[in-house]
């Protein structure tokens, strides 16, 4: 139970093992904090602060008390290192033959909650976090960081750790930057979304509900993050803010500016249509457990 | 997004396709009524008022569409047939080969919460809702619900209809009274929860939580339900409320009297000391999915 004088927000989450996670590649603690942060983050995405998550968990008969334990670790420490005024305030687990973790997350929100149409033709479009690492992270993982036969692979995903940290750390345990949500809101943001299915997709969701033209400007994107443009436009799983800012508001850290937004429809790289393909964890995914 | 200026209370509950329910005897609606029902119930117990449900669905990739409008069917129509002030905020769809229901129920309270540890010898333990009727449902769906393999069967199930109409919808499309949570904490109950896992099983946690020992009355019991005693103290799934209110305080309807608390530990049915064993979804599951 939690205290509220105002607005409450909520979203919800599920992460299932196959197409959303590998055993071989994440441990019980990343599955964790990264179902965590990735709530977190779309409590954050809508201006307000998160307060409890509820973690409903349908676990395999087999599941041994301590991954489940690491796995609790995981959400603790996350909330803790993200987001201080959250904890998991209660929970379910089941019995699947299919691991299968849904997360739902609560948060308080004084004044109005941003959403995703209020975007107007002058704005700034700048995000807060990661962009790109992730997608090349799992894009890593499933080139390199599988055995012969192209099953997931704990010992070849561990080879790529010295090379590729930041890489698999952005996948593996993100770490959205949480209090920019507030702060975007508090200094007067006009829309907000959480990139979870890439720049591009999620960017023009933003556009589309606020009847708007998003360009964005490669010069700073490549400033932005050490990624390829490629994972930068259309990598999934940044778990970063896009938030578009009235001109004349000074961007509160750590959000950076990555366009404009004009009068018109969809989304554009300095003046080149871009297309909302993004980030679909179906898309690619063949059925492999690992 | 709901407004709140007081405590918000959360639960969440999971329903999976084999333990929990076959879908031979569960349509799309009644599986939607009931998730949206059993979480109702959980707010209900704390003496909250239920405000909003999140609900992450994982299906399979061969799930239709209008599976799945049945089910939303089921959570609209429970919600505005128990609880008018609740409706669905929100939810995710994933793609799993194990159909999973989690839903997550948020609600505000006023005051305090009922807790399951404030019941205090003198106080009079009463029931809202049906008592022993589910249980007796899943019985005779697990008996006489099934082809001659023993596994479910729609029309084995239908042909029980006529005669056990209300034993079956108690089981697959609950009524919990919700109102009656509120109701119980304005005037002032001591304890609550709701009832799950069968009469003993509950009840005694809520003894073994407030430190005293539960007496039920067999005579009042037998006044309660046309269910069997057996059904009464050990079935599962009534999601009726079991509340404690001082000697003092008139009963809200429609809780009904069946015990006293005493001082001392444990639960007894006029003086014979029972045992907490209750409903358990994995125990008497084989693992046929229906």
């Amino acid at each position: 139970m939690f205290h509220v004088d105002g607005d409450v927000v909520a979203t919800t989450d599920t992460m299932v093992h196959g197409p959303d996670f590998r055993l071989a590649w994440s441990s019980p603690f990343q599955l964790g904090w990264k179902a965590a942060a990735t709530n977190l983050s779309d409590v954050a995405a809508m201006g307000g602060t998160p307060r409890a998550l509820l973690v409903a968990l349908a676990a395999p008969a087999d599941t041994t008390l301590s991954f489940l334990e690491r796995l609790a670790d995981g959400f603790r420490e996350a909330c803790a290192a993200l987001s201080p005024e959250c904890a998991v305030l209660g929970g379910d687990l089941a019995v699947s033959d299919r691991f299968t973790i849904a997360v739902t997350a609560l948060g308080s929100v004084s004044g109005a909650p941003v959403t995703r149409s209020g975007a107007r033709p002058g704005d700034v479009i700048a995000v807060a976090g990661d962009l790109g690492l992730a997608g090349a992270g799992i894009e890593l993982l499933f080139s390199r960081g599988v055995d012969a036969d192209g099953v997931p692979d704990r010992a070849a995903a561990a080879a790529l750790r010295p090379e590729f940290d930041r890489e698999l750390d952005a996948q593996l345990s993100p770490r959205p930057p949480i209090a920019a949500g507030l702060a975007a809101a508090r200094v007067g943001a006009t829309a907000m979304i959480d990139l979870s299915d890439g720049l591009v997709k999620d960017a023009g969701r933003v556009a589309r509900a606020s009847g708007v033209q998003f360009v964005l400007n490669q010069a700073a994107l490549a400033e932005f993050s050490r990624a390829s443009l490629e994972h930068q436009l259309y990598g999934g799983e940044d778990h970063a803010l896009l938030a578009t800012f009235p001109a004349a508001v000074e961007l509160p850290a750590p959000f950076r500016p990555v366009g404009r937004v004009l009068a018109g429809t969809g989304i554009s790289l300095d003046g080149n249509l871009l297309y909302g393909r993004g980030w679909d964890p179906y898309a690619g995914w063949d059925g492999k457990l690992g």
